[in-house]
Formats: C-alpha cells, sequence, structure tokens
C-alpha cells in the first residue's frame, strides 16, 4: 500500500480548478468578445460563498447516526462548505449555477468513506432508507453526471472517494498496478512513476479528476492514440452494488460470456461504486518529444490521421484543429500536435513542419483551458465544449452538422472543432463554442445543445466520446440505443439497484 | 450486395468438417496410442446415419405452418437428414454421443431464414407458442453452444443463418464492411479479397464456423497478436431479439453509456440473433510469412512473449508449444511459430532460429486438428482440447494446476499445451489431450473436464479463452462471475427473452 504525497487543492467551489492558477484576460482578448461577439461585461457581481442558497438537508437523525457508525462521525460531513463543494460538475451551466448563488442540487451529506467494505455498508443503509447516494470522484463531470435527481428520496448524499486513495499493489510481471477509484490524475501518476511505470491518461481535467471516474465515464486522455483509452486500460473492477459485489477480470480478455466490465465502464455509478481497479501500465518512456505540421485544410489533415491509424503507426499523442480552432491559437491553416515517445515523429510531404515549438506550446497549455473559460464567463461570455465521433467516412458530414446547428442557434458565435482521438475505423471532434452569455446564459446555451445533440444524432455521431451521458445526455442517449437498448439498460439498474438510489437521474433513461 | 462463389460441403454429420478431407492414422501413431496410453481399438462399428435414433418431433401442425409462412415452406426443414446435421456440436463428447447413434438433442425442425425480418418473426411467433429457438451458425461449438434443453418448451428449432451470407457493403474510407453473420469463415475471407481486404480472422474453426458465431462466442483467431479477436473487430451489430431490434455501434468508440456490443459479443444465442454486423477490415498483406524459433523451456518461450506483447512489437500470428506439444509434433525443446506480414520478423538471443520451415508446416496443418481428431476416436482414443487465460505472473501456476488435474483424472495421457493468444497482461493457455476412451468415454471424460474446470477457478483463470461456455462452462461461469453477476446476467436474459425460447440452457446460469 503507498499512499500519494501530492496534496490536492480544494478545488474552487464556482469553477474550475486550483484558485491559485486562476488566470486573466488579455485586453486584445477583451476587444476580440466585444467586437466578433458583441460580449458585455456583466452587470452586478457573481454570488459569493455566503450567499449560496442551500436546500434544508433533509436526513433523518437516525439514518445521520447509521451512516456515521459506518464512517465515523468526522466522515460524515453537513456543513456548507462539504455541501456546496459537491453540489453538481463543472459544465458552464453549472458553474453559471453557482455563481447566481444557486445551491438547489447540493446534497444532504457527504460522506467520506474509508473502505469497501464501508462502501458496501452505506449502500445496504440507504437502500433501506432510500436514501440516494451519489458517487462523488473528483466531481468534473461536464454533463450533470454527479448533479442527484431529489425526488422520491428521503435525501441525497454524495459518496466522497478521496480516502481511497492507494497504490495497493504492482505487478510488473504482467504490468497491472491495483489502484483505488479516488486517486486523482496527478496522484496515480506519482505513486506509478515511483516504480518507473506511467497510466498515459492525460484528460484535460486530469488535475482533479479520479480514477473511478475515468472507469466510471470512458475517459480518453490526449495521449489515447498510444496509449488507448481508460477503457483498455481496465483489467480488473471491484464495485460495491446495493446487492452485493461484483468482482470482475480474470484475464487480459476471456469468452466466457459477454464482458461485464464493460457495463461497469460507462455506467456512471448508475449500477454501483467501484472501489478497486487493476489497471495496465506502461513503463515510464524515458523522454516524452513533440512535433507540429500545419495542413493546409481539416479534411487534408484528417485524411493524414487516418492513414496513421489504418497504418497502425500513431504516436502517443495526435491532434488536430480545424481553421478556426488554428486561428483562435494564432495560426493559420491548421494545425497538428504529435506527441511521441520513441523513434522518429511521422511525417506529411505536402503539409508544412513547424518542429516542436507550437506542440510545446500546447502541452503546457493542456490542462489551461477550463481555467481560461472562468475568465472569459466572468467576462461575460459563455463557454462551452461538446464531443461526438463516427466513422471516417462520415466525418465531414457530422462536422458540417454540428457547426451549423450551433452557428444558427447562437448567431454570433466561435466554433471551432478539433480530432484528438483517432481509430482506424473513425474518429472524434471535440467542438468548443464561445458567444455571448446574453440575458438568459443557461436557456441560450440549453437551446444551442439541443439543436446540436439533433445535429448528431441525424448525422449518425454518437452523443458523447469521452464526456459521458450524466443528465444531460440522457434523451440523446435513449435515442441512441434505441427502446430495446433502454429496455436492457432498465433490467440491469432495476437488478443492481433495485431501489434506484445510485445517482439517480444520471445514465439511464 | 455480393454472395460467395465458393460452395460449403455438407459437414461430416458424425465428425469434422469435409468428409473429402478425413484423414488416416499413421501406423507408428496407432502404435504410439498403444504403447503410450493403452488404447485399443473399439469393439463394433460406430452408428450409421440409418441408425441415429432421432426424438418424435413436437412442433404442432399450427407452429410449423406459422413458421412455413414466414421463411417459405422450402426453408422449414423437418426430415432427418436436416435434423441429425442439426444435433449438438462439435466437441468430443458431442462425437462421440452421435457414434453412438444418439440423437436425443435433435430439433424438431430447422429454420433457414432469408432475412433479418424473418428471424424477427420467427422469434415473435416462438415466442407466442413457447418454443425454443438455437441460433445456429457453422454448428461447431466444443461447448454445447447449439444443444438445445429442450425442457418445457413446445418443440425446439434451429435457426440456421447460410442464407445470410452477403457482403452487403464495403466503406473504404472507414475501413469497414458490412457482412451477414452466416458467412464462413473462407466466403468472408473470399469477399473480402475481392476488394483488397481481409478480416484476418482464422481460428481453427475457420473452414466452417461463422461470422456470427464468431461474434456470439468471443472467437480468438490464430493471427490474434497482429489482427486482435474477432471482438475487436466488431464496431456494429444488428440484433433480432424478442422483444425488438437492436441496433449498435455509432462510432469506433464512445462514453454513451456501458459499451452494449459487449453484451452482444460472447451473449452466444441467448440474448438475440445478430442479423448483420460491421467489421473493421484491413488490407490484404501482399505476402503472409513464416518463421519459427525454438526455445529450452516453456517458461523462457513466454518471457520472450511476454515481452513482444508487452513491447508492443508483436507479429501476426505467435504461437509456442510446451515440451510435450513439441516432441508430440516430432522436435525437441518449445517450439515457437511466427507468422508475419511486413518488415522483419522478430528475434531471441539465446533461442535456436529454425527458418520458416517448421512455422510453414504448421500454418499448412492449420486447420487439421479436428479432422485427427475423428481419426484418433475411431481408433479408440478420446481426444479433446480446453483453454483459458490469465495474467503473465498467474500463467505458471494455471499451466501446473490444469495439467495436474487431467493427468491426475485421467491416468494415462498426453497433456500438451501452448501458448497462441498474447496480450500486454497475460495470455491464454490450450490445453490437449489424448487418452484412452475406456469403457464409458464420455464419463471418463467429463470427470476430468470437471477436474481441470476446478483448477482453473482455483488457479484464477477464465473458464474459457475463446471456445465459450455453452452449456459445458455453465456452472464454472457462474462461479467465475458471482453471483450478482449470475443476477445480472439474468435480468439481461429476461429483460430480452421474457419467455426464455433464445438457446435455452446456454450461457445463463
Amino acid at each position: 500500500m503507498e499512499t500519494p504525497r501530492t496534496p490536492v487543492q480544494p478545488m474552487l467551489w464556482s469553477g474550475w480548478g486550483d484558485p491559485g492558477k486562476a488566470v486573466g484576460l488579455d485586453p486584445a482578448v477583451r476587444e476580440l468578445l466585444t467586437e466578433a461577439l458583441g460580449v458585455t461585461p456583466p452587470t452586478g457581481e457573481p454570488a459569493g460563498f455566503g450567499d449560496v442558497r442551500l436546500p434544508a438537508a433533509e436526513l433523518s437523525p437516525f439514518v445521520l447516526a447509521s451512516l456515521r457508525s459506518i464512517v465515523g462521525a468526522e466522515h460524515v460531513r453537513t456543513d456548507a462548505d462539504a455541501r456546496i463543494r459537491h453540489t453538481r460538475g463543472k459544465s458552464t451551466s453549472d458553474l453559471l449555477k453557482m455563481r447566481m448563488g444557486d445551491g438547489s442540487d447540493a446534497p444532504d451529506a457527504v460522506l467520506l468513506p474509508g473502505s469497501h467494505h464501508e462502501i458496501a455498508e452505506v449502500l445496504r443503509v440507504c437502500t433501506a432508507e432510500k436514501v440516494a447516494v451519489v458517487p462523488f470522484g473528483g466531481g468534473t463531470s461536464v454533463v450533470g453526471g454527479v448533479t442527484a435527481q431529489r425526488d422520491v428520496f428521503a435525501g441525497v448524499v454524495a459518496l466522497d472517494l478521496r480516502r481511497l486513495d492507494k497504490l495497493v499493489s504492482v505487478d510488473e510481471e504482467s504490468m497491472l498496478a491495483e489502484l483505488q477509484p479516488g486517486l486523482r490524475g496527478p496522484q496515480a501518476e506519482e505513486l506509478l512513476n515511483g516504480h518507473g511505470l506511467t497510466l498515459g491518461h492525460f484528460p484535460q481535467s486530469w488535475e482533479y479528476a479520479t480514477l473511478g471516474g475515468f472507469a466510471a465515464a470512458r475517459s480518453s486522455g490526449q495521449a489515447s492514440a498510444g496509449y488507448g483509452r481508460f477503457d483498455d486500460m481496465v483489467e480488473g473492477l471491484t464495485v460495491a452494488t446495493p446487492v452485493g459485489d461484483l468482482e470482475l477480470g480474470r484475464a487480459p480478455r476471456s469468452a466466457a460470456g459477454p464482458d461485464l466490465r464493460h457495463l461497469v465502464l460507462g455506467s456512471e455509478g448508475a449500477f454501483g461504486v467501484i472501489t478497486s481497479m487493476r489497471l495496465r501500465v506502461r513503463r515510464l518512456p524515458a523522454r516524452r518529444r513533440w512535433d507540429a505540421w500545419r495542413f493546409p485544410s481539416f479534411q487534408v489533415g484528417r485524411d493524414a490521421m487516418r492513414a496513421l491509424a489504418q497504418e497502425r503507426r500513431l504516436p502517443a499523442v495526435l491532434r488536430l484543429s480545424d481553421e478556426t480552432e488554428t486561428m483562435i491559437g494564432g495560426g493559420s491553416g491548421c494545425l497538428m500536435v504529435i506527441g511521441y515517445e520513441q523513434g522518429e515523429p511521422p511525417t506529411f510531404p505536402g503539409a508544412d513542419h513547424f518542429g516542436a515549438e507550437p506542440a510545446e506550446r500546447w502541452a503546457e497549455g493542456r490542462y489551461a483551458g477550463p481555467y481560461l473559460r472562468d475568465a472569459l464567463i466572468a467576462a461575460g461570455a459563455t463557454v462551452e465544449t461538446l464531443e461526438t465521433a463516427t466513422h471516417w467516412s462520415g466525418l465531414p458530414r457530422l462536422y458540417e452538422a454540428v457547426k451549423l446547428a450551433l452557428e444558427a442557434s447562437l448567431g454570433r458565435a466561435i466554433v471551432m472543432c478539433h480530432v484528438s482521438h483517432v481509430y482506424e475505423t473513425g474518429a472524434s471532434l471535440y467542438f468548443t463554442v464561445a458567444t455571448a452569455a446574453g440575458d438568459d446564459p443557461l436557456a441560450r446555451w440549453d437551446a444551442a445543445k439541443i439543436k446540436a445533440n439533433e445535429a448528431i444524432g441525424l448525422a449518425g455521431g454518437t452523443i458523447s466520446h469521452h464526456h459521458g451521458v450524466g443528465r444531460d445526455h440522457r434523451a440523446a442517449y435513449a435515442a441512441e440505443i434505441g427502446p430495446v437498448g433502454v429496455t436492457v439498460m432498465r433490467a440491469i439498474k432495476k437488478s443492481l439497484d433495485p431501489v434506484g438510489i445510485l445517482n439517480p437521474g444520471v445514465l439511464i433513461p
């Protein structure tokens, strides 16, 4: 058992990340916002921490006493600080609500269990008492994945897994590590790096997101071309459910029935709580190096990515911005960023070779996006992202459809896109949108998002490549898997969580 | 739409494969059987085709008329020939029963539907009339995967998918092909090769097994190191179930909930009938070349395989026989067979390089094993295979445990093994066992198999790496996924097949 030394700075309650890393806006950017998007500074100040309106806590003294007896009194928190910090995730809508002082989705209590056994007991008590349980890792969901639907329940508790933060064991022969779900990205890397190992999983949420969340939401990191998605790394899982434990993964692959690991992966806390994972690890590379190219168009760049994927010579990181995203970054054409760890990086006749610098700059700022979003929101802009994926032949249509839908709905908006996850048969599209907040930013974005989701559905894309379903994508998800898929999902839910206490309102249509 | 030109020779009813390819036994082998194993030639002749005892057909005239109206009268077969040829699969026990004239597991009728729509209608009628339906591809299961449990049902029909044998479309940009499930291995390759493409999926059952079966049973082919398992190739699936259709796979990968494709893969016909598949294809390589090495021990050879897997420089085919299997093949030490398609094959300091010849010999005989089994059974031996997988660090213990269990149960027996599917974190073990049939070969093998399954469970292996669960592994499968896994599987089954008509007795514990 090893524990990380790096402490985690508490996340900014009303925005993203480490408050010490907050950024300001360049005057030039402010000017661009005004001129290009008609952004006007918000009138009035955002709510302060003390202004947040929390609902009256609902848990009965009996339930609280039961929970205290399981996890220890000091690990049941009902103070405003704990409740506010476990209210919703980190979508732009989530942040806007907090800035308005809307704490209506706060849990009644935050539990900090210390073991699988305690979690199993909490699920037992909460099932008996009809208390909703929101498994809570880094709280970084951007799709409403930790926003409880209070409904019929006798209260809502957030089950914060931060105390499950151990590297349990390393099997260097099998290149497997047993890790606990509450470890944040940097903590897991620190522990593994100590053994000369790495997960190689670096999503933008890496600083705060947890291993359990990566698994539960099918995360995909920036080095997915070389290391695979997080679900490719999950070899074994221990899951506590209201009806008992699941222990999955005796071999890398098996023909013993359907692969039930793939039911837990992507289950977003609705089927159970992941309490331990056996993850495939790799040797820490000697160096992580960078390279960059400029392509004349998004299509030409995508064709080059496709060739690499289909010839199976992908570097670790492969990422291509469209013309707009490249322009916003100060360039022209379409910028491709390559991260590689061995040998030579790929070369592209007909494209312009930039060398390492633009890619290194990208790599330095790779976790900065959400900090910048806070500054943009403060300046009166709405900035949000959404992503999808489909097969290569369908990508041009999907790209155009989503872009058009967003632009048509929002009017003055910057819609930019990149491809950052590629496969032999297809790729993801990741859109970033900036527009003026307007009088009702929540309604304005919701309307645009509905149009974007419709466009994704009509163009045959999946509703999410790596953000997940949460509450925000539930309707689109139901359409994607169809009525028979919905029937199956409900049946699984009912079998594992008969009372429906786990993350109610999330995932299950 | 393209249809294969290669006709399929009807499979030998009482044994394996194309009757024209039957082999005899070398006198030297006969001598070895007698001397090493105490095999004595069987007394009496095996049952002839006309001797097979079939149960009286149970389907009511009403059901038969309904089924004829759906698929056409000529596609509802109730003759002895059709019934016998759809009785059970091709495990050694299955063959022994047929040789005894035991046709008790025959279906009442064999249906040959021509479309997804017809299959959906058949499922509807059979649900209403409580008729069991056994989805039937090549009929090559070696775990009882097509052996109906008649029980409570008003009859049993085999749903033979051979008429669904089209290459529907090819998307060369996405490297995807839509193929129907009734295509046999060689037919699918013939159609794809015509476009310069290949699946690269070559299991030993390849001559007769179908694409639908590969998916439903999570097949893994001899070139899995280079091409992945069959489940890695399945990008999209259309499934007819008693409650409606499932249409899965909008993108290579998605974060839209659990990956429901992985519920259909490995579902062995118990959840629905796969009626179409979008499969990842690759360019047909210019050449497929071979190489071979001799390692001083199984462990040293496995370590070399592990290094290739963990360094991600696997050739297309990688296979290592243990000392016994190498000796039975006429060699010494441990033979490693390598198939490669580009560049240079890996080299191994400290091992003996044989060059291509032994590997080419293996490749020529790669589909011959089951033909040889027929000859051995005819000579009075019992020959069977079983396979498992686990992580690299657990392989030595798993190998010893299974070998010991089989030897302890059978007494005089040859137990040999190879590793033929490797991953970064682990590998498969494939055992072949030869022993004297004895007075009651079925009971003798069943007893040994139970001991082997126990050993696999205790040593932490999966009950099957690529043969599947069927009826034979049901108990071990239940132990592997545990009571909560069983609960989930039963819930899924109930949601998709409420009356339980699909492949009753198979898979679901």
